[in-house]
């Protein structure tokens, strides 16, 4: 069985399940059109290994222990190897590694690892593990995964974790219901290793957690929902389907693309007769994986941001360093298809237009609009068709360093731009323009806003900008959040050094939860008439120093895995864009957010604060971030305070030439 | 100047140097006996530059900003490179690196770096670097100074620290005075990175913090001890003193060898008039610095375990691995001199000898004493000597793996023993006895008790043991604290791999601070009649595993680096040895105690639980530790977890072949 997306299997009671009708439960789920069905591997009977011998020193339980007699016949369920492709084992669910008693403790792990063996020598690809009652540690559970997930190098592991808590302890909130079941598992996970092959089997129940509760789901391995048969409502045509908040929660982890377990609270009769009039379950399929068939079938369809996206999800990608490397053309050409970037510099400067004066009597109207950084042309496009909306003459430059773009933009001018448009090679820093203009347009933000260096790009073009003239973008601020992804944080470590801890990476996120929604940390405003002197290239980088110490509250506990960075921008006046997600420009795809990671992860409590702080520094030949995270509990101070990272630019930086 | 044990060094108010006097300092200090100065860099003159200039655009301040004009003639108070190495710098006081004003930010760490640049320069070999008042944030300083340290390699830094909160914060306790201190040190050293090079000057006042406070001084870089004048008393012939809680402290911190600096809070007359009658003064000595130095050499004489362990202390060594190593005739040499280890052993020889039952009529008095593990022969000379006191004959058997060794005992029989020993050159664990022994001798013990694998030796010796003999020693427990200590795990963390967080060092600890005291985790017991048939080889090596999680409450905030670990030892009835500190038998120095480290140090707050789990595992081929920290909050739960260290086994182990 491989479990591919949307696979959807069956589990029967445990207890139900014997050797004598386990190869009827298989055909009852091929039949019914299940991707697998879910067996215990041992029968009840195997339990006697707890207490195996009638001493330590008896000749029984020295066998059990050596292995010499793993397993009698009447202890396995699963005998053979057939099907073992269409089958998900289940542990025994009475192994107890954090008993208080020693022999109990030993015999759990002793248990644990003959059945892991005997499931790999059947080849079964996945096994379920039980959840312990909550009043128990996890310790030496943990312990005994860590030592033994190895064993079962085929096989995927999941976690079976109820959505909600057994109890709500006493003080806490009703709506963090279901953070000790997250707590729980975050812990068993920090002890196997967080880099382990671990899943989450999440358990939905009648009553769910609240959306922020369910949403540090969203940054675990969830790879298996388990939808117990007793959650369905029936509807008036007698099917079985979810309420609107089940659905809802459903949708949003289908993305995720997780796989389904049907578990049914009886044994439903497993010889179907093939001319029975099962009017409720059409014989031959389950109306539940039907409902879920259709659920997944009538998601949103995916926006342009997703089609695009496809493929990129959670995968760290180096941020582009267009000064010191000069872009491909497929880069510009995947950018310029973006629908809503170019529509709002269009409107821009299209507004920046109306708003330039009008010539004084006898005096040509002309409009000097310079494009710097000007690619393969798209914001020359876009200043031509605002000329013409907005009914000015204008005569553009295009001033690009590239060589590769700047073959594009010679043939654009002579095949379409003609004498409107002056192309320019040159770095726009270096530029001694033949006259000034009046509108400055760029396209230098990064993801973090000023991480391309746009600052400084635009410091040096500002000298040929009319004292009165405008710069488009007018301003961009950047923003950070705190986060949680197990997956992007376990990416970051397989590099085995720290130079990739202090280092981001473009993302196109998916399996993280913000701890807090994000706050503006620095703000970057053009032209910057304050530092530099009119006309004049800027006297040092100083200027464009900055840093910011932000305070977040986390609703929930949570791990904090590193920090979420986006960018608004104020192109001109109203006109906007901006890849934070709270305002993010709808269907605008240029972006991706950015990630900047902790070296090592930080567990923060339930109404903790958290501290980020960022430096963005200079010297003469590079630009660099340093950051550290802190965070603080009333009356305890600060609990947890990470190193700065990237001290002196050491490990990543943009480089300014 | 070179630092080294007990120098001495005269600092005079900051603002009373000048370039004009700071010679007669010199030749001051050289006079007076001190073995270095301490003058400001700038005079208050250079506080110009926070402010340097009309406006950002200013000449002025964009020259400075560029260093093209760093200092004036009359910023500098040392001018020249002249005795620097006699002299320790200051940098200027009024450096605001957390203002809250981004150009007075920028400006101090400007300043900072070109008086770095500068001392570099001159080639001075210690900076003092102030203390900001303890309502500023640190985090902007520690940045500029983890990013700044590296421009002066040459220079010891030391930021200098008072011993005693400038105010106590509403709700601390009184004890607590001092904490915040350390809270800031500890913060500042977090952000400048643990492996730096900056120390502390621990500046001590009249008023003097807890011990408990105190205490985790003793686990930092204390390079320096400030002690300014005005804290002396004056003794009834004129003299200064200290009080004997300052000379209780200081005689502590004199084992970890800091420097002194005595400050003075006027300035004496620098130019002394070698005829002139100074009663107090002896003229050509600083009665302070003689007082110093009368402490220094009145500490106790260091005793055996001192003498023995310098050039040991906080030391990281491999634990010894006898079972899969010989042991080289030196380390056998070494621990046979302890002086009460074998005195231990002769006397619980002695009192067993007498506890055995007297011979029947017509039977012949012989008692069987087996030391199995005998190494060069001591255990062997116990025994006889203890045959002799108690008036018993006895047969000894000397059982012996190891080859080399085996060569020193065939001569001590042959020359001293005689009839009364047979040597026996084998394992003990598959030797085949003559006959059984009435009592069983054996020194295996690490310093975690059962880490040199004495539980799996003696249960393989056990078997030729009378069904009543006896065990030396008849159990041992092991002991685990949670412990600070910077020092220890930088060391550690310069191998820069996972695997020697894994491991455990014996170390003799100096600079450490337990975090509360040592409690027992688990024991064994020997002869062990309940898990081994009498007479036979163990069945498996199960019974030997153990585990335990043991709780702690930490009375003061501190960092957690690792795990101290030691044992008690009961080698028969009332007589035992110990290294646990609590109960540490008196001059013994054959251990060390043991270090665990953790992957990260985790921060502890006041009164948190911090729980150590352990676990001692074993397969057919090994023996290991497992390990993992927390740290519990009541009412916040969890704070901090460690992964799981050492699973498997994967980083250390101990053979068992």
């Amino acid at each position: 069985m491989s479990i591919d997306p949307l696979q959807i299997g069956f589990m029967p009671p445990a207890d139900k399940i014997t050797t004598q009708n386990v190869m009827e439960l298989v055909a009852y789920g091929q039949t019914k059109g299940f991707d697998f069905v879910v067996s215990p591997l041992n029968s009840p009977a195997y339990r006697r290994v707890l207490f195996e011998g009638d001493g330590p020193q008896s000749p029984a339980m020295t066998a059990w222990r050596a292995g010499m007699e793993a397993f009698r016949p009447e202890d396995l369920v699963l005998r053979t190897a057939d099907h073992s492709d269409y089958i998900v084992g289940t542990l025994s669910e009475w192994q107890d590694f954090d008993s208080k008693d020693a022999r109990v403790r030993l015999h759990s792990e002793l248990a644990l690892r003959q059945q892991f063996n005997w499931l790999s020598h059947l080849g079964l690809s996945g096994i379920l593990l039980p959840y312990p009652p909550s009043t128990q540690p996890l310790t030496n559970y943990g312990r005994v995964l860590a030592g033994s997930l190895a064993m079962v190098p085929y096989a995927t592991c999941w976690f079976q974790v109820p959505c909600m808590d057994e109890v709500l302890e006493q003080g806490v909130a009703e709506e963090l219901q279901g953070m000790k079941s997250w707590e729980r598992w975050n812990s068993l996970r920090n002890m196997a290793g967080s880099e382990s092959k671990l899943g989450v089997a999440l358990e939905l129940s009648d009553a769910l957690p609240s959306d922020q509760v369910l949403d540090r789901w969203f940054a675990e391995p969830v790879k298996v929902i388990v939808l117990p048969e007793v959650i369905f409502l029936t509807n008036n045509k007698g099917y079985p389907v979810l309420s609107k908040r089940h659905q809802h929660v459903i949708r949003k982890f289908l993305k995720h693309k997780p796989s389904f377990i049907i578990q049914s609270s009886t044994l439903p009769k497993l010889v179907l007769d093939e001319f029975s009039d099962d009017t409720l379950q059409h014989s031959f399929s389950s109306p539940y994986a039907d409902y879920i068939r259709y659920l997944h079938r009538t998601q949103e369809a995916p926006g342009v941001i997703d089609q695009f996206a496809t493929g990129y999800q959670d995968y760290l990608q180096a941020p582009l360093q267009p000064l010191q490397d000069n872009l491909e053309s497929s880069t510009y050409e995947t950018f310029e298809k973006d629908p809503i970037k170019y529509q709002q510099y269009e409107l821009a400067i299209e507004r920046a237009l109306r708003d330039r004066p009008l010539p004084t009597e006898g005096e040509p109207d002309v409009t000097v609009i310079m494009v710097v950084g000007a690619g393969r042309g798209p914001l020359v496009n876009c200043s031509l068709r605002a000329a013409d909306t907005a009914g000015r003459n204008v005569r553009v430059y295009a001033v690009e360093k590239n060589p590769n773009a700047f073959v594009t933009i010679q043939n654009m001018k002579a095949s379409l731009w003609g004498d409107r448009v002056n192309i320019v090679f040159s770095d726009m820093r270096s530029w001694k323009a033949p006259e000034q203009a009046d509108i400055l347009v760029s396209e230098l933000l990064g993801s973090f806003g000023d991480n391309e260096l746009s600052p400084e790009c635009l410091d040096g073009a500002q000298k040929f900008l009319k004292p009165d003239g405008i710069s488009i973008p007018a301003n961009y601020t950047t923003f950070v959040a705190p986060m949680a992804s197990n997956k992007l944080h376990t990416d970051v470590s397989t590099f085995k050094d720290l130079a990739h801890f202090e280092t981001s990476y473009v993302v196109m996120f998916k399996a993280i939860s913000l701890l807090a929604q994000p706050k503006p940390i620095w703000v970057f405003e053009h032209p910057n008439r304050v530092e530099i002197p009119l006309g004049q290239d800027p006297l040092s980088n100083h200027h464009n120093i900055r840093s910011g110490s932000i305070e977040f509250t986390s609703a929930t506990s949570g791990m904090l895995h590193g920090v979420a960075g986006y960018f608004e921008s104020v192109l001109y006046k109203d006109v906007m864009i901006s890849i934070n997600p709270e305002t993010h420009s709808p269907g605008m795809f240029s972006w991706f957010p950015i990630y900047f990671p902790v070296k090592t992860p930080l567990y923060i409590p339930a109404q903790a604060k958290i501290v980020l702080d960022f430096w963005r520094l200079t010297d003469t030949r590079k630009v660099w971030y340093e950051w550290r995270v802190s965070c603080i509990v009333d009356g305890l101070g600060e609990i947890h305070s990470t190193p700065l990272h990237n001290v002196g630019g050491r490990s990543s930086s943009i480089g300014l030439f």
